[in-house]
């Protein structure tokens, strides 16, 4: 309950930066991703994995970097090939990461990959949202997030009774995963209302779609925390976790609303996506 | 000796395929992913890791249906979509396989990862060239890998002393090693000459990183298969290797072809690339 009104209070001036967007919104992201990728990194320590902090790091700036000068390019086609050379030259290298064949295994290199893509590439999404055309969709990543996140929170206490998947996370109700979809769309739906209106209709299904796929988010992070054998990723407010604890579902929400942008409302046919 | 004889043997009829290109190399690329990808995953399972080969293949199957529609989506910035998508649900449906959580432990979402990436995607450039700007341009991908091959196999024989790196692999030499990139510099300058005028210079620079990097392909199959505790990744031909024993070069040389296309040729600034 504490860490939850906590949790809002950190996500206060957030909404700041959602407002502000541009560049302000790539900052945040960029260092949630450099921040989230190190938390990873060391969960996967916990295993005797060694992944490398550094090609972690890297690649959160060079996508930043590539963010940055977005529309400055000769065209989009170009912006997609640095995209391309961003993937090769993660995979590239934490290959030859593994040279120092006598201090390195394999699942180093393939843990390098992993938080690289999974942490710095789902988030970065925020800036592909706010880089296209329909920019003022960036809060639903955020609304379907919390918005599952709390209301499947209060659901559950009042009325759960049926348990999602106690292996995974063993206090999750049938009965909040519900109330937290339901807060999605709520929520999302609200905004469309007030602020997004030609995108009503849109907003609650993408509400619906970000009440699942937060979900699946959060006991992803659920899943490697467990396996890890850590309680959170981080500590970043002592005893109420870190970057990724209170980003796992924005991980899953991000990609889940570009895509719709780009694929349903078919603004990927046209420039500027 | 022999092996190599063999090998050559095998690779005469993928001349006909690259000189075909299009679909018919498309197709054959295809398979070497397909193919590669379970070895690579083989690989991984006799570390007690064991990847999702379903995720794998499908990850070929998807990539290669988005290179079969080039030139039919409405436009460039569509088709990267798509790619784009690829590699959000590559990740995506890696970290879903965790959810069997008492069967999967966290490697087993890398290592699929790992594989989709390091055979799928980086032997899909081979397309990805073929679909460029500079088609012709695919000879080198394959001359500068087995150019390298060879040569530096027949120099590290004839004047071979000094040890290139003998923890990853102890019969390779500095002066074989010398000798495969003067041997790429060469056929892929020949292949110029005679078939790229217009590309001469280009194929001689080609052929020299050439050099350089599929030797580092060879050696990160090496060291993969050193750590595997596995002598080849494959068994297509009885005692001389699988595909990636056999394409662990191009897997590299294939990359370096396509952005040095798209950035030093430039063509990335305009479509089509």
């Amino acid at each position: 309950m504490k860490t939850r009104i906590l949790s809002a209070c950190i996500m206060l001036p957030l909404l700041a930066l959602v407002f502000l967007g541009g560049k302000v919104l790539l900052v945040a992201c960029f260092v949630i991703g450099l921040m989230g990728v190190g938390e990873f990194y060391r969960g996967f320590e916990a295993l005797g994995v060694k992944p490398c902090r550094w090609i972690g790091y890297l690649s959160a700036l060079a996508l930043a970097g590539v963010g940055l000068f977005h529309g400055s390019y000769p065209d989009r086609v170009m912006e997609y090939q640095l995209y391309f050379v961003w993937f090769f030259a993660v995979v590239l290298a934490s290959l030859l990461y593994l040279f120092s064949i006598e201090k390195r295994q394999p699942a180093d290199a393939a843990a390098t990959i992993t938080g690289a893509f999974y942490v710095v590439f789902f988030s970065y999404h925020v800036v592909l949202v706010d880089q296209s055309a329909a920019p003022v969709l960036v809060w639903l990543i955020f609304l379907s997030a919390f918005g599952t996140d709390i209301m499947a929170y209060f659901t559950g206490v009042a009325i759960g009774k049926h348990k999602l998947c106690p292996k995974i996370s063993p206090k999750k109700t049938i009965e909040g995963s519900i109330g937290g979809i339901l807060g999605s769309v709520i929520l999302c739906g609200l905004f469309g209302w007030f602020f997004a209106e030609e995108y009503f209709v849109h907003c609650l299904v993408v509400g619906g779609l970000g009440g699942v796929i937060s979900q699946l988010g959060d006991l992803t992070a659920s899943i490697f925390k467990r396996k890890m054998g850590i309680k959170d990723y981080g500590n970043l407010i002592p005893g109420h976790g870190g970057i990724l604890d209170r980003f796992d579902s924005v991980l899953f929400t991000a990609p889940m609303v570009y895509y719709y942008i780009v694929f349903v409302l078919g603004f990927g046919a046209g420039y500027p996506v």
